[in-house]
Parts: structure tokens; sequence; C-alpha cells
């Protein structure tokens, strides 16, 4: 095991000036405390005050999510967190990161400093420095809805969508749908591509035919839906699964807009169930993530890595709750052929060509 | 909450009656305590018993699986289940199963009898009786190797099979090979099936055309090698993966009745890394399961079905464990193109005309 005497010979330093390196002490210069903290990580050196009973520190990294108030997508996750991790004595920060808090300090010298033993990360993009040094990171991580490959020290968590969007299917199926459109969130999302999967997998299974102009990439945001939606309901939709809650939101009104209700005409479902979906009108048919349990998900993939079980892949089953968004199907005729360039065809012909 | 009474009520018997069906008293015919306790688990009654501290017991039963010595297979999976339950003061009790077992009574019924919080199940085959029930059961469940759609009450456990054959394949081809064949376990197999998709997706990501001839069903024994490997040797193979180890080892030995050399001439590689691995002549180059691991995950899985976090996979990292079974590739001629009925290409035939 490595100890601070051996970084000391390493970096040709004292101890004392370790110990002021890794304990944030003030007379010693930026550029010396940050080789120290870097061969300190490089030398795979676990700080004891992280071990040590009285300092059990865990942190919650947020980005691009919301969690002040109840009504948003990440309070409950970041709740059950703090839940779980608060009944076995551990403390928990919770600290909103961008790609620039990123970039000032490396993720591994980042927690030594800090003395946290793990964190659980949401939010976060393909693009975002830390998520290239989750590749060779020795510190427990629970990363929400991203895949790190290979690293024992890193563990992808979420919820089952493949499950989740094969129910949203399958109910649309039994009102006598067939016109079923996956309005989809980002093609550069792990989920998105996830959910699509899903999506063509259950409608091929059903024995209906993969219509390309009905398999579309979007964003996350409700305005996303006012350019789709004509297109969706000239290919003939009576049915629109949604990528998330906000984005059916903006199809519901869009459907309005274009003169056609919900569920009467159009069939309307979202993803998560956050609380304002129960709320709208109509309240929507959604396919729930349980955030709570996400959250203390969270914490149980820690302790499983703090004791050397590595796990991989953690998923939650998904539900789907059904509420009045949804009915049985009213056919429309099909007015307009054209494929737009955000159809899975274009976007990730990959996908599309499988055969699920 | 069911209580005692709400069931005495149900089944027109007294209190003391019910309190005897589901307490193994004797006084009581075995068809009526069987319809109690029937009446019970459909009335989604959870014995108090089974709630209280002083009773915390869990159960790992097991099939097809040897665990008695550090040898076998199951030894660890057992071992490692027991330190984690036994950390917070749960019973273990380790049961023998079989189909005929599993007849006697349904799934949720014994549990409730001998007042069980939750099972860890461990080899079983999807023909088990008990299997079917795991679908609608309502007991906490972590189920090794298999997946059970929907019920939030059970989760998949297992290794990361998909990136454990990537490993295999992938250091392979950085040895030189590009004839690598995969004799895998049953058909039948969940984990079979998702390790051939894993074997067809990586050689076709390192553009290397697919060879049905390479790719074979055949059994999780030693004695399935002694077949298959002259055909596999026809076809060029100058590497084969295994579907376990005990199929390594069969393997090594018909290379040498074909008169060639491991890993001279083929290089061998085994799946799970059980201990007779590292002893074997040569030691086997492995993707290693780490059993104790998979152990306590079991535990922890239940742990948190038990707190309402319904996990649906929970899958642990494969590690390849690099031994003298595997050198440098020696290409040899293709003598015989037919190819045997084992192939993936007659035996899931959906698997292999997939795009991978």
């Amino acid at each position: 095991m490595v100890t601070i005497q051996d970084i000391a010979n390493e970096c040709g330093v004292s101890i004392s000036t370790v110990s002021k390196a890794l304990n944030g002490g003030h007379d010693i210069s930026e550029a010396l405390r940050s080789e120290i903290l870097d061969k300190a990580v490089a030398m795979g050196y676990t700080s004891r005050k992280a071990k040590k009973r009285q300092n059990r520190r865990l942190v919650v990294f947020v980005e691009n999510m919301e969690f002040d108030t109840p009504d948003q997508f990440g309070y409950d996750i970041v709740l059950g967190f703090r839940q779980a991790a608060g009944k076995e004595e551990w403390a928990v920060d919770v600290i909103n990161v961008t790609p620039e808090f990123q970039d000032e300090k490396p993720y591994d010298a980042y927690m030594l400093e800090k003395g946290y033993s793990g964190s659980f990360a949401l939010g976060f993009s393909l693009k975002d420095p830390w998520m290239e040094q989750f590749n060779y990171t020795r510190v427990p991580t629970a990363l929400l809805d991203n895949m790190i490959p290979m690293n024992p020290y890193v563990c992808n968590i979420g919820t089952d969508s493949e499950e989740g969007i094969g129910l949203a299917v399958e109910h649309l199926i039994s009102l006598g749908h067939e016109k079923i459109a996956f309005l989809n969130g980002s093609v550069d999302s792990l989920v998105s591509n996830q959910r699509m999967s899903a999506y063509l997998r259950t409608i091929v299974k059903n024995h209906i035919p993969v219509d390309p102009a009905l398999a579309i990439y979007s964003y996350f945001i409700a305005d996303a839906a006012h350019y789709h939606v004509p297109n969706l309901l000239n290919a003939g939709a009576t049915a629109i699964i949604c990528g998330n809650d906000l984005l059916a939101e903006g199809v519901i009104e869009s459907v309005r807009d274009c003169g056609l209700r919900v569920p009467e005409d159009v069939s309307v479902i979202g993803f998560d169930d956050i609380p304002t979906s129960a709320e709208f009108d109509p309240p929507i048919t959604s396919i729930r993530q349980d955030r709570l349990a996400l959250g203390r998900n969270g914490y149980y993939v820690l302790h499983a890595i703090l004791n050397s079980v590595a796990q991989s892949i953690s998923m939650l089953r998904a539900e789907l709750v059904v509420r009045s968004s949804t009915a049985v199907a009213k056919p429309r005729l099909v007015t307009d052929r054209s494929i737009d360039k955000d159809s899975v065809m274009y976007q990730n012909p990959d996908l599309y060509n499988a055969r699920y």
C-alpha cells in the first residue's frame, strides 16, 4: 500500500509538504500541490482519511439537471441517495459541475484532495472532460445513464429503458394502434439509442412494419415537438411515444395546434413520469422511472464497489403508468410520406438496419 | 395489510387453524394446510415472522451446481453470499433443489411457510417449475444467469459476458489470430446466447468475416469437445474460445489427440476461471467470473429489493486472466469446409442473421 512517505520519496519533498498538498494546507504553491496530487493519484494512493469511519464522505455531481424543488427531475434522485447513504452514516455533498469545473482539476485528484470515497454522477454528457477520465479512474463511481467499458470502479446505473418502451408499445397495440411513432431525445445519448432500439424491436416483434417516417430523433425539450408533430401526423401516426415527459407536453400542444385532440385522435405517452405529468391536461400516460429508487440504488452501487464487488450494470424496472393521454386508436389517412432528416434512417442507420 | 384473521375468514376456519398451517403445526391435514397456504399467498400475506429482526432468514437454492469443496464452481458463490448476508445479521440456509422438489410446493407458499424473506437461485434451468412462478412471485429473488421480465421482485444477476467475450476475442486478435472459433455451451441457456451474440459482434467489429463453421453450440462439459474440435481444426481455427473451463480442458486434450500443440499451434481460452484452470497443463487463459463477488452481489441485490429498489439487471465486470494456453497465431490450411449441425447458423439463425 502506498504511503505518504512513498509519495515524498517519489517527489523529492518532505512528508509534511506531501501532507500539506493532500490536506489543503496553505503555505504551498499551487503548482507543487498539483504535482504532488497527480503523483499520489498515479501511484494509487488512497487517503487514510477517506477510510476512517468518522470521515465517510460521498459526493453527488450534478450536471444538466435541476434538483432544487420536488417537481424537478433530480430532486428525488438526490433525496434517495442521501436517504440510503445517511442510513449508513455517510455524509453527502451535492455539487453542481460544468465542463469548465471539470477542466480545472482531474477527477481522481479532485476526489483525493476532498477526501471523497466515491461519487454518483448525474447528467454527464459524452463530451465532459471527466467522462474520458472515468475510463481509468480508481475511485468508485456510479454513473447515471452512461456506460464506461471495462473499468471495475465504474458502474452504469439507470432504468431498464428497453422494458419500459416495450410496455408502452404493447399498451398502444392493445388499444388497436399500428401507426405508432417514437419521437426520441438526442441521438448522442446512450439511453436514446437503447430506447430507439427497444422501440424498433417491439414493433417488429408484433409484426408491424417499421416506418422510418415514424422513428425520429429530436431533443429532450418541449419545443422540439412543434417541428416534428405535423410530419408524424401526415405520416398517419395515431400514437406518439416521447423520449421524455417534457417532449410529451410539447407533443400534446402541437397535436392541438394541428386541430386534433388527445387522446381521442392521437394517443401520447411520455417517459420519466415527472410530477407535472399527472397534473397536465390531460394527465399523461408515462413510463415511470422511480427516481427515489434510482437515488438509493446510486448508493447501493457505490457500497458494492467499495466492498470489491465490481458492478458493471445496475438497472431498475420501468413501470407504465396509464393515465388519460392514451385511448383506443382512430386511424387517419396518410397525407404525406416524405421522411424528415431526423429519422432513425438518417441519424443512426446501424440501428435501423439491424434485424430486431 | 392482510392479517391472519382475514385468511381465517376467507377460508372459513379459525385463527388457530391458520396459525397452525402457517407455522408447521402437526394436527392439521396436509390438504387443509395447502389450501390455507395457497390462499394466504394469493391474498398477499407476508409473515410477520419474516419481518422481525430476530428472524432474518434468507435461502440459497442450488440446482445443477456443485458447491461443497473450494474447487467447485458454486463454493465461492455460496460463501460470498453468506459473508455479505452474515455481516448484516441474516441467517442463511442453503438448499439443493430438483424439479421434483419444486413440483411439491409452489415457490411463494414454500417461502412463506419457511419464513424466508428472499432467495438467491443458482443453476435453475428454463424448464424448472419455479422458473415459471418467478414471473409472478412477490418474494424478493436474485436469479443467477436468467432473466424474468417485468416482475419488480426478481432481479437477473450475473457477470457481463459480453465484455468478457469481447476481451477474449480482442486478446486473440492482438496475437494475430483471425480464424477464431467459439465452442459455446448449450443453445438453451440465456448466457450462451449472450456470449454468442458478443462473439459475433466483436468478430464483425474487427472486420473479420463470420465463418459459421467456427461458431458452434455444444454443452458445458469436457466431453462435448471431442466431437467438435476436429471440425473446427479442419475449418482452419487457430484459436478456440470455450463456453466454460471444463470445455476448454476437453478442447486442449482433443487438440493434442489431433496431433497439434497448445498454445504453439492452437490457442485456447476458457470461461469462468475455475480453480483447476490455473493448475492445468498448460495453465488456461480464462475469462474470470469473480464468484465471491457474485455471491456478495446476490445479497446486495436482495437487500435492494427488500428496500423497495426494484433492480432488474445487476452485472459484474468480467476480467481476462492471461496464462499459457494462448500464443501468437500460426495459420493452418483449411482442409474441410463442411459445417456441422451445431453451428449457430442452424441452432440460432436469428442470432446469426442479425447485423452486429
